[in-house]
């Protein structure tokens, strides 16, 4: 088992394998199961990246041939991401990632309450509930970039937010519940399509489908519909049509491409508003200016191809292992393993398997910072400095504190084998004997 | 002539090399001397780069060993970048370009200005300048990326802007108009170290002298410094306790590194304020989040390494071949020939030759679009779709119309050779014999 290979197909030279000091270089030695953290990229995507990196860097607004050969990457990778979620190329418009693309959808749905109000006063006063903030409806579980903008503008005094709970049963945030949320000056609803943590798939399909009804009706401001797909592209399909979202927000390291993203915006600034944060020499036809980052545009747009032609064996391959992977855990640890992503009804990324081993010693990072060879963590990369504070997104849909205490978040990738998943749970197995022994 | 490869160490197969199709894969046929666009990577940079894709594709908050070693990577580069601009690595936050960094400037100055007002009216009311908007001086010469976010804040009412012109004699904004120019309400000066086009290099140490001094006695707003370096890393000494600025621009794709870039800030939160424009996960301290774009930020270092190791090298091995070219260009066209980057008693970037060749039918577009060898522009790239427009920096450096609308900046890198320059200085009589021949 120590010849396993968790991140197949990744490349360690006989040097490397035998320096004993990099344990990082020695991946037989680890095995990587934090694929929502981040994903190492496709040797094809490295490929892109580096072919663009040195054949590639004139500048796209050059008018000799430097130039558009850069141009025309950019262009292929915009038409290979629309292709990944069912979207038009015009539609897509590059950011330098999820975290900017959250924040320019909310800096947006500010703006266009801002312009709606400006234009209904010019006609008829202040009627037509403009007259207090702009309200803004999100879940209790998205990550920190939706999260922290809401809370900001809600600590300025900038906007009104609604933080609508999960269901402590199903773990979803339930279409009643955010259409009951909805005020006459409600302009944003920010749902992610899946969770980072508990793998929950949301009903962000029907709540569009609920809000565009609302949005016929009504004489208020349009409300916004956006969803962070970060989690689910290349795990599940998605397609924005089918969703009925106005913005989705696409984010290249979750799915083996580079550190970039995008948002895919329905018609922007024709059929749905798009208010740029950043102005400079017009590139993304000014919603985002900036010398554009050709070789990431092209990892990420290689990655999206692959996604599109690969997706339904990618999941049933990741499913596959993880419901191996529970198997083996349920074998191992019986009835004191608790699984923090099975809620009933409610679909799951087929890649992600939230567990707590029950005990009174074993805390999520207590058995990790154990583990000899698995590579997890207890939730969101970015609160790896929480400590063993309980993750407020498991408490938030139901799980008891000290469950949630030694919760691990174990997200398998593509290439994840069953073998793979043997050592892991074996490492577990001798790992919480261990801190039994301990204590 | 037709053997010399424009762009030394850069690598073309011989299958490439043999396709005659591919003119932008056939570096031997054509002559980049267009760097102040963007600059091919250098070959480390593009290893440093290739190593942290495939190595260290970690999430840099995760807190295993895979995650540390992306830290490392991306600190290391800290350093680097720091010390290319004699600064501290604290003191350098990444951002995805030049763009975001002189937005995240402008935006930092709005911000100071309310919270300044704000403590000064629980003081002692709306005394002491508060009373309007905030004000920022710039110049009249700047990158899109300053002066379309100064007069997006003017037209929205947000700010008051000062748009200092350059002097029509020396192309330098002179520091004795910014002092003037200098309110009780303003709030930061942002002034280019160096014009991407007239390679005319700014006052920028004398103007943060004199207004430090003032600091020191206003009871007003703290005035804040920065500025735009793009075009001068790489091409200069730059040393930001020389110059005395508050923030300043980093931008890679200038200097043989990728397409991000960094802000320097003397002491964020602390010294100098920094408000961020982004909210989410928590990287940089919270004043950028964002997963870290960890290979590119490896490229920035080890280019920043570059500059900090062989600065004086580059800069009189640019310089030198400038010289030969103004020379060979003056040998060729005699008085026919203008540069626009020569300006009495002001210092001019090493490897910036902005020149006219004067002729009714000599217009920069049309010998660029005529020459067979030369890759080169008439202005910013970003404006490369203005057309036969002359050049507003031109005419503001006081260029005459019809010279302006001639005019061709051809900026040299680091190894563009002699033998580089007699083939453009060759290309262009061609080319400037068969326009005039068309007539």
């Amino acid at each position: 088992q120590d010849l396993i290979v968790p991140i197949p197909r990744f490349h360690v030279t006989e040097a490397e394998d035998q320096d004993p000091e990099n344990v990082v270089l020695r991946p037989r030695l680890v095995i990587y199961m934090d694929y929502n953290a981040t994903t190492p990229l496709e040797p094809e995507v490295i490929e892109a990246i580096s072919e663009a990196l040195q054949e590639a860097w004139g500048n796209p607004s050059s008018n000799y041939l430097a130039g558009a050969k850069a141009k025309a990457i950019i262009n292929e990778s915009r038409e290979n991401v629309a292709r990944m979620i069912g979207g038009k190329a015009e539609d897509i418009i590059f950011t330098s990632g999820g975290t900017e693309a959250n924040n320019l959808v909310l800096h947006t749905a500010m703006e266009h309450f801002r312009k709606s109000r400006s234009s209904a006063k010019g006609v008829e006063g202040s009627r037509n509930g403009y007259d207090g903030l702009p309200h803004i409806i999100t879940s209790n579980v998205e990550h920190d970039s939706v999260k922290l903008v809401a809370e900001h503008l809600q600590s300025e005094a900038k906007a009104d937010v609604t933080f609508v709970p999960v269901s402590k049963v199903t773990g979803r945030v339930e279409v009643e519940d955010v259409v009951a949320a909805v005020q006459s000056n409600t302009c944003l609803i920010s749902i992610m399509l899946a969770n980072n943590e508990t793998g929950v798939i949301m009903p962000v399909q029907e709540i569009c489908s609920r809000v565009k009804s609302l949005n016929k009706q009504r004489q208020h401001v349009r409300i916004l519909l956006h969803t962070d797909a970060a989690q689910a592209l290349g795990k599940i399909p998605v397609d924005v049509g089918e969703l009925g979202v106005d913005y989705l927000t696409i984010v290249g390291h979750k799915f083996y491409a580079p550190r970039i993203g995008a948002l895919y915006v329905d018609g922007p600034g024709t059929r749905t508003p798009l208010h740029p944060m950043l102005f400079g020499g017009g590139q993304e036809r000014n919603f985002r200016p900036g010398t554009e980052n050709t070789p990431m545009i092209a990892g990420l747009g290689k990655a999206a191809k692959l996604v599109a032609s690969n997706l339904s064996a990618y999941e049933s391959c990741m499913r596959s292992t993880k419901l191996y992977l529970e198997n083996r855990l349920q074998t191992v640890f019986k009835n004191r393993i608790h699984f923090n992503s099975h809620y009933p009804g409610s679909d799951i990324l087929p890649n992600t398997c939230n567990v707590s081993i029950l005990g009174r010693t074993l805390q999520g990072w207590r058995v990790l910072s154990h583990c000899r060879k698995l590579l997890a963590s207890v939730g969101a990369a970015c609160h790896s400095d929480s400590g063993n504070r309980p993750s407020h997104i498991l408490l938030s849909c139901g799980i008891p504190s000290e469950v949630a205490a030694n919760a691990l978040r174990l997200s398998v990738g593509r290439w994840t084998t069953e073998a793979d998943v043997d050592a892991v749970v074996e490492d577990l197995r001798e790992t919480v004997q261990l801190l039994e022994e301990m204590n």
